[in-house]
């Protein structure tokens, strides 16, 4: 019998996909599962992108350009001087969703052993990238008492090594909410030019920001054009997560030649999604608008009902829809699969993630979950009032 | 300035690309340029798959499951079925495209530094997945003189070493067209079941067969249950390359469990290219008549033009839509440049890919070019006396 890889041994599940069979259990009992597990968001994706799909008059379904197609990547690159970031079609290339965009970076500027340092806790699948790539995580810790804010660049600094290729940041933050502000972002440029690392910036929530906070993209003015490279997405923007397309920015030429060989190889990237992609550009503004106003009612209305549960810790989310919450239990995994496998409020319960899948170092954020405010206001309360109804129960046992 | 990975330094470019930039200035001078490039089709794709895409009712478009839907993958099954290949819908996993079932598949079964025996000529990409994965392609050449057949199994027994995971195939090959017999299958699993290896089978041709001769998967009976991994794709049975959908294909239960991890960690394949390789399924049987009638046209036409030029040699293409010819020159990459460069007849010319980049040992197939036989029979005509009188002028100078 031959044998799988180690690297394949090694891939995480993940942290989400291993309480599903007992999701599925709660539904097949009658019982209604509230999802707050996955940033899955319910709110419907522009009519001008839907449309653009369905009016398309492709006769024979060809490959595009490797590095997505030149009007798309033009539109593109207009969004992008909307929002003070200024790049052309040259310094895009298109990408299976933000997943591969991430893919495609970690292999062009890391070798296997080459080291990544990323502020924990972060995306679950950056694990999974860095494992398929060879590349170690080495994680710098932020804390829920902080709001997850940037740790002390001294703790960075503590960290680089010869091995030290790259610091990634997510901004706005899964699974944190944390917005860095510009003194954090001006304290990383220093960093990562000192040291000649490439920052990349996970910005797939730029436009998910509250209470009128500026979003600062690495390729505002921070001088980091030789080292920075965007993740982005259209899967969160316009709540077109199935198309799979995002992309991957950077105006390091040597980077965008290297990312573009990985494209290559790949062939290209989805057609029909490009079409629905390029023409999500032409959003109108009040879409987001209402959006924003949506989430942001939504996140408050979760926040101060969590609030009121005794013993718990929130961190106050100012971006993206994840808030992570300290429960007053041992071990949150086993609350969460609690919640699906044996409790009910009136027929009603929760799945949430379990946070210890967000982190790097064994052992932390055990007692933490991430909760996605994917969902309407009114759920999301009656979400709450079974998360406390919940704890009462599990701690009385 | 930081600097890009060891990995991306030694990607290989597409060995297509380079000529682009060639073809597309004589396009600007006025000539007409004829691909035989790329395994791009004219063919139109099924309406029954386009519908599907016009139809839809999408509000929300949402992530997929990760190892793509339910539905879809029980059609898969169905349709192996009718291809004598035996498995469920749990045996398989979609994928974004054929490409990305073979990184998943060197990924579940190979660390850096495992080795990988293909018999080259091979498909130009599985460089390109092989360096990513940081896996080491071992070449195993084929030869021209016998239209490519398998290499003795015994060329395969001196490469085994305890590095060695797995022997991929193409089945039926490109660049080769060749299509293993029965006997040669028989040969691979024994060797494969000897040693423990994986046999990975790219059958993404699997339907462009000609005389008639029926293909034969690694997973009809040669109890290869435990070793064998095919990769499939939509690109080409349906003419939608720009889909990107494929699958990968194992009863190794483990294999499966472990690919799955790889495909968890992007998310899910294209919703809207689900939707219509879904539908592309129930394409009518008249149309595969059709195109196979078509391509086997073009084929004989193809292979007789070409035998009338003196000093070359055709390898006998029996499936896929490409043939390997050796060309009497020194070296093809230039040849090929020159045709786009220096070269029209009545103002028209043809680009071709040279094979040396289908070739992993360096120095071989440098006098040889891929043909892709993916145009009309006049065009191909036509493509073969400009090809005629470029070669005679050539060697002319
Ligand atoms: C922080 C972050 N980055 C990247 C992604 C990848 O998204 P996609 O591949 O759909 O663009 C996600 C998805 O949840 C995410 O939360
Ligand atoms: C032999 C072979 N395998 C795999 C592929 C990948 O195709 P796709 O990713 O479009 O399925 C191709 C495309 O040309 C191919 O020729």
């Amino acid at each position: 019998m031959p044998r799988i890889s180690t690297k394949g041994k090694n891939m995480p599940e993940s942290p989400i996909r291993k309480l599903v069979p007992y999701a599925e259990s709660a539904k097949k009992k009658g019982i209604k599962v509230f999802h707050l597990n996955i940033g899955q968001p319910d709110i419907k994706t522009p009519t001008v992108a839907l449309n653009a799909i369905k009016n398309n008059t492709i006769k024979v379904l060809a490959y595009s350009r490797s590095e997505g197609s030149e009007e798309y990547r033009e539109k593109i690159a207009k969004y992008y001087a909307k929002n003070n970031i200024d790049v052309t079609a040259n310094d895009i290339i298109v990408t299976t969703g933000g997943s591969e965009a991430l893919l495609f970076a970690m292999g062009s500027i890391a070798d296997p052993g080459d080291e990544i340092i990323i502020p924990e806790p972060f995306y679950a699948n950056y694990n999974g990238f860095s494992i398929a790539s060879g590349v170690k995580i080495v994680p710098v810790v932020s804390k829920i008492e902080d709001n997850f804010a940037l740790p002390p660049i001294s703790e960075f600094e503590k960290l680089i090594t010869s091995k030290t290729k790259a610091i990634l940041i997510c901004n706005p933050g899964n699974p944190t909410g944390y917005l860095y502000s510009k003194e954090e972002i001006e304290k990383l440029a220093t960093i990562v030019k000192k040291h000649d690392l490439f920052i990349i910036a996970d910005e797939v929530y730029r436009e998910f920001v509250y209470d009128n906070v500026q979003h600062q993209s690495i390729l505002h003015n921070f001088g980091l054009e030789n080292n920075a490279i965007i993740i982005d997405s259209v899967s969160k923007r316009y709540s077109m997560c199935g198309a799979r397309i995002g992309c991957l920015v950077s105006k390091n030429k040597e980077v965008i030649s290297t990312a573009l060989k990985f494209a290559q190889a790949r062939l290209s990237p989805p057609t029909f999604a490009q079409i629905a992609s390029e023409a999500a550009l032409a959003t109108p503004q009040s879409y987001f608008e209402e959006v924003i106003v949506e989430y942001k009612k939504r996140r408050d209305v979760l926040i101060e009902e969590l609030r009121k549960i005794k013993g718990i810790k929130v961190a106050s989310p100012k971006g993206a829809f994840y808030c992570v919450v300290e429960l007053p239990v041992d071990n949150a995994d086993a609350f969460a699969q609690w919640l699906l496998e044996e409790f009910n409020l009136n027929n009603e319960t929760v799945m949430v993630a379990p946070a210890a899948g967000f982190y790097s170092t064994q052992g932390f954020g055990t007692k933490q979950i991430r909760i996605a405010y994917v969902l309407k206001k009114e759920d999301l309360i009656t979400a709450v009032s079974i998360i406390k109804a919940g704890l009462e129960q599990y701690n009385k046992n």
